[in-house]
């Protein structure tokens, strides 16, 4: 009997803000891979989810390097398939944690991808994205009727952005940190009145900017967020 | 001392994806609006959430017209606003609940400006939105790299859907009933080789539509969703 591959999204940072059936998951795990890469956001994820973790709970280190929009694995990615392929056909639930939601800008992406493709048997447990934590959080209301939201990383080409300033009442932007004063010129540009930017949300050096005429490249120390509304 | 008002946000439909801090909050509330409009969604937020209410919770039948995106409140959003305020200053814990997430396309959103109008203290808890639980139920990844996700509801109008079409790689079309047809034409012309359609997600009368040629206006009963990708 084959075991299960399990993908968690353990939400924005709040260990309050898992849900019921990703704290069962993490429960009864068997095996948690801990990712190696030494990113902040790895071992961020991993911390979210450890009041949950069994002190029995086995540990698996693991290198996920960048995967991109690649079709062919590198041998990294192989060799992880099959390091994880062994545990699974001893029966072993193997849990991966992914900051926010696992189907939402993740690395859990290509790692589902991955043993998809080897047919192993895939649950995959949605959690409530940063935009939506940030949100609620600083009391922001996102998207009202008949609007539309567009999602976006501030890294994303110039063209992008303006179209989707131009054809979206609602944003919300990632990864902001440098270029913002002419990001928020934009913003104004497009008429996007309501806006806040937060940085390190939940954090205690948390940082909630309302006016964006108080948003400047060197008010902007962490990578953060901005919600905007056009109406 | 005055009480709290709280924004719940339920998730997408199954009671286990709740948040942790949502289920304690649900635990602990005084009183549980119960909203009168008769509408299902409102009856499926309370199903959702019932595992977790106490015997002794209040609950509070309330009718909340539709309310645009008006700026002057009519007579019976004042009146609610009076009703929750009595309780409010009577130090009890009131709870709204909500599908989804809160702040995305949701009636919390008037009740929150309603009430942050009249300065009470609101905490609002984020939820899963439907279109998270519902990639991860059917293991479709929404939106990697720098690519732009854009949420829109298929009642918005012709221009902004192909605008958006146009300028995002990611879709989640909402509220797909009718003219399914045109909708699928347009996804096809504007190269989204990727989607998945769904209805009644997680219930057992689920249907999921992997290919865009098999959606036809015969085969859409209710209300659904569109997942689609570019690359």
């Amino acid at each position: 009997m084959s075991g299960i591959f399990y993908g968690v999204g353990v939400g924005p940072g709040d260990s309050e803000l898992l849900t019921v059936k990703a704290v069962k998951v993490i429960e009864q795990a068997d095996i948690i891979i801990v990712p190696k890469s030494g990113s902040t956001q790895d071992s961020t994820a991993f911390n979210i989810a450890k009041p949950y973790i069994k002190p029995e709970t086995e540990f698996l280190p693991m290198v996920f390097p960048m995967a991109g929009k690649q079709k062919d694995w590198t041998d990294a990615w192989v060799e992880n398939r099959e390091i994880i392929g062994k545990e699974l056909d001893k029966g072993k639930k193997v849990v991966f944690l992914t900051l926010g939601d696992p189907m939402f800008y993740s690395t859990y992406i290509y790692v589902f991808n991955l043993l998809k493709e080897a047919n192993y048997e895939i649950y995959t447990v949605p959690g409530i994205t940063a935009f939506c934590g940030i949100a609620s959080h600083v009391g922001f209301p996102l998207v009202e009727g008949d609007d539309v939201l567009s999602v976006l990383p501030a890294t994303t080409d110039e063209e992008t952005i303006e179209q989707t300033m131009k054809y979206s009442n609602n944003l919300v932007i990632m990864k902001v940190s440098k270029n913002t004063n002419a990001l928020v010129e934009k913003l104004k540009e497009n008429g996007f009145k309501n806006a806040v930017l937060v940085s390190r949300c939940g954090l205690p050096d948390e940082e909630v900017i309302h006016n964006l005429d108080d948003v400047t490249d060197a008010k902007v120390n962490y990578l953060s967020t901005i919600l905007a509304r056009r109406n």
